[in-house]
């Protein structure tokens, strides 16, 4: 393998997650591994009670509330164990020993996971649920009915697996917004001051898998439970800047690189936005103009701009295309495994040039598979009937 | 900084943890950053639901118990949160609502971290405690009363900031011993199968931060509370083999990386032991010889291969050790915050070259400080009675 075939595999990596890093910072990762220039150590040797490492966590943190427009009534903390812990740790602070029900908007499968680790802790409402409708699409604004008396609303911004995203906020202004966003945070600008706390772990646009970003309302430290352990514990977290036991080091670091680079390279998130609107479009237009070869799965309204999933006509097509595809150098298009089919996540790492690789590859096995196509609505109705 | 420079730096790092790792797991880690050779994808772009991360974790799970020379009676999981997350779900899997306390032995700074975490979870009795004696040595055999009823013992086997270690295995072989052993796991032989459980955070003797291994008996996952949310939960860990939620992808595999070298590079932990004895030995008998120009922390019978713990004869003459230390390409060998002083931690990654290398500058320091370690002995005194 020459350093040109790796980064033309990694350019090529459609991945859920861990997706791909931008090139320039997998170029700094590697001499960090080496030496961190103005430590002249590896990475993976120093102290996280350096100097040096505040400093990380410092500008990294201030990166973040740069790039989401936000003030110092914000914290951002560093933590361990993914969305999933974030799962639990939520309904921990603010539900546990609560009478009324926080509100929950079930939208996909991430958002399904979140449900029963909350109702572990307290009384959970589900607002709104898109079972029904075999999660390929999100609820309209008249939809919801949400309580003003609950402690919070939940949702997840986008669904990884689904393909579908909030293209609005959701929810009322009088009651915390709690929003997992692992899968589109700092994809796009938003109205991140109506949010009490954003949370998304690292791997999807940020850096490794290992490390989760917790953005939070100063106010919501105030009224969390205080009889947890620390590590469970968001202002224990707060008050030890991120470093109540030792931290995932290396995971952080990349994230401030990946920061930097959004911040200084790409230029904020607006520019971001724009990059990652033109590469869905360029995908979605070549999906809908495939005559029904090529499927997608969500409403068209609630489509998302990070993961684009979609079907052929038959398992055995999909088979081919991802054997064809790999051959190809493409890495990564397989639907998640609940609910199968394809799946291409656009995660800010990818470039839009990937996705022109992308859209000629899909267009030259369209017309190596002529007259697949008809077989497409059987397979796609036989997908949705399996999913209720 | 050219390659030399930082080969040399990275050699010479005597941190505490993160520490340092060896050199050809560097350059693996360095190219795995491109490029996993097998995958021919950037490590961190690699899905955790892979067939290679799968090979990955067996793989790691296999080395770790051969080294350890265990079968499958065992199993070996990939945890997040360090061992602060231990501290809490060893009380909360096996004490929370029982009457019987455990066992606990508080040796020094760890082990006194286990303390409040497991008694916010049910009953603990202190069976030996070192605080008396400003946690310089550790218990004698007939020192220690412990319960035949006591659910399980917990203690730290080396004590990194006091530089304590135990060189047999305290308890009773009819009660669960339940060891964290973050920072001398992997480092020596030992009877590992007289353990109901070892934990190990990564950071010292085997990888980065953010990953934490922890090696169960089966009997205990059967015994282990079972209404806990799936990320605390032991049973729930080791069904999903460590992928429960997304793992650490890159911190197991630098820990893959250094198993592998341990296993075939160097041959197995008598051979690793062996090598950690020496560097040792000529450490602390660089500090035996000084005339008491260095302190040793720890009683002579219970002193660490792992962390030696020292002083000088006045806090200016340390931060003048120090300072020099830097200037000759020398790192971490700041004394924990907790008790100051100096320590040098000679994990798996250190090298006897670089420990002879620390000894000759030592010795040089100390040639040209003469009438500086008449005034030790005061100094030594004082910090005892600043810690009791």
């Amino acid at each position: 393998m020459n350093p040109t075939h790796n980064r033309m595999r990694n350019s090529l990596n459609f991945s859920g997650g861990p997706g791909a890093l931008p090139e320039v910072v997998l170029q700094q990762v590697q001499a960090a591994i080496a030496a961190v220039p103005e430590v002249g150590l590896s990475v993976l040797g120093i102290s996280h009670r350096s100097e040096w490492f505040a400093r990380v966590v410092a500008e990294a943190e201030a990166n973040i509330l740069h790039l989401l427009g936000l003030d110092s009534g914000y914290r951002v903390l560093f933590l361990q164990g993914g969305a999933t812990q974030q799962f639990s740790m939520v309904p921990m602070a603010w539900l546990a020993g609560r009478t009324k029900a926080a509100d929950y908007l079930h939208t996909g499968y991430w958002s399904g996971k979140a449900l029963p680790a909350a109702r572990r802790e307290g009384p959970v409402r589900v607002a709104w649920s898109g079972e029904m409708a075999g999660f390929a699409r999100l609820p309209a604004a008249d939809e919801l009915e949400l309580s003003p008396e609950a402690p919070y609303l939940h949702y997840v911004s986008n669904e990884t697996v689904e393909g579908l995203q909030f293209h609005r906020v959701p929810g009322r202004d009088d009651v915390p917004r709690i929003c997992d966003m692992s899968s589109d945070f700092l994809s796009r600008p938003g109205e991140f001051h109506r949010f009490a706390m954003i949370y998304a772990h690292a791997q999807k646009n940020l850096g490794p898998a290992g490390v989760t970003i917790v953005v939070l309302r100063r106010d919501m430290l105030e009224r969390a439970r205080g009889d947890l352990p620390g590590f469970l514990d968001y202002r224990v977290q707060a008050e030890a800047n991120s470093i109540y036991n030792t931290p995932p080091v290396f995971a952080i670091y990349v994230v401030l690189l990946v920061s930097r680079w959004l911040r200084h390279d790409i230029g904020g998130l607006a520019a971001m936005g724009r990059i990652n609107a033109a590469k869905a479009a360029r995908l979605y237009a070549a999906i809908d103009g495939s005559d029904g070869f090529f499927r997608p799965w969500a409403a068209r309204a609630d489509r998302s701009c990070m993961n684009v999933a979609f079907n052929l006509a038959t398992p055995a097509l999909e088979a081919r295309f991802l054997h064809e595809a790999a051959a190809a150098g493409f890495s990564g298009l397989e639907g998640h495994r609940s609910i199968g089919g394809l799946r291409a996540s656009l995660y800010n790492g990818l470039t839009l040039e990937a996705v022109e690789r992308l859209v000629a590859f899909m267009e030259a096995f369209r017309r190596a598979s002529r007259g697949a196509g008809e077989r497409a609505s059987f397979h796609r109705q036989g997908v949705l009937a399996s999913k209720n």
